[in-house]
């Protein structure tokens, strides 16, 4: 279900068409590679928020296709305003829900996925709704490549606890678990909004990866 | 390396000689069910402490053996006197050190494995001491059974993390992974002498299960 969206948002988000990617996104299925323009590989965030740190991560690796995905209009601008000000070529923004991407990618179109302090859902009854939920997690699979790997980031540690069992059950490959990131031995990462916002405050982040295993 | 003993704590604990086992604990590798006298599955506790946690799951559960291993004769003592007070016949101590499990068990002898609060050993150069370190989690395949598992609990988040890391690089199938034991689903805690203490000071519990894979 599309959400009830401001008209200023929309035509403004539909005036960046190098961009933004709205209507018939199935018609790119299969066809990633070519609306790039090139062979590198590509990495998706599903739920992309204000975008920094998908911009980023595009800025730091031009020989890496991003394709960055969200459903709120608002929210997806302020990220294509900040790839169109610096004039990043290796990034797609698409306006559109995760549950589709099976209509929107190929088998093996995706060399990584990208999820970030996803919605919690914290109601049991919502757990499908969960980005990690082991639905999602076969969609990933599907869309990944052998070997792909999905990178996952939260602060909520009830939704972190799920998915290590979701993502270990559904058999992935977890590596580099980080329980607390800001004190971790992991070094290369890239923070989002929230992330900043919740470190600052001493909020403990929860990270992982997954490499897809069949 | 067998550390400083206090005599009468020795002579005691050799004293239990139908629950005790101290010398030649190699000739028992492969025949520890007929030791038990049935064909009951083993379970096995590396580093036992005081005993709470092994001999109320024996109590629990008449038709599995248990092994309690401890290197620390005071603290066995303790539990060894636990079970003689309760007159179990389901359970066997031995004084012994986990470094050596490939010389008292022989492959697939035990159905299950629990290390529960073993030692941090924070440092990093200390990590081959862990008793979660895939030199010991090696051990742990070769002594269980197929689809034999490890349950592992700690309040140390930085083992737990590393644990994680270790178990599943090392290819177990990760299961019940809790980050909160004391808020989670699982009901059917038994908690050791530590555990009640930290959990009554608020201090979380950190459990997971891991199924042996090849």
């Amino acid at each position: 279900m599309r959400r009830r969206r401001k008209k200023g948002a929309d035509e403004k988000l539909l005036s960046y068409e190098n961009y933004v990617i709205k209507n018939n996104i199935e018609l790119l299925k299969g066809k990633w590679k070519k609306r790039f323009n090139n062979e590198n590989p590509i990495h998706a965030e599903f739920g992309t928020g204000r975008g920094k740190f998908i911009t980023t991560l595009a800025k730091q690796n031009p020989d890496i296709n991003y394709i960055a995905m969200e459903i709120k209009e608002e929210v997806l601008l302020k990220a294509v305003e900040k790839a169109a000000e610096d004039n990043l070529s290796n990034i797609l923004f698409v306006w559109g829900d995760v549950s589709n991407i099976l209509d929107y990618f190929d088998k093996g179109e995706l060399d990584r996925v990208f999820v970030n302090f996803c919605d919690p859902w914290p109601k049991k009854r919502w757990a499908k709704r969960r980005l990690t939920h082991s639905n999602f997690l076969e969609m990933y699979k599907t869309i990944l490549k052998e070997n792909g790997e999905l990178h996952f980031k939260t602060d909520n540690e009830k939704l972190f606890e799920f998915s290590l069992n979701e993502i270990a059950s559904n058999n992935w490959l977890l590596k580099n678990i980080s329980l607390d990131l800001a004190n971790s031995d992991y070094t290369e990462n890239v923070t989002t909004e929230y992330e900043d916002k919740f470190m600052s405050q001493g909020i403990k982040i929860f990270r992982c990866e997954a490499e897809k295993r069949n």
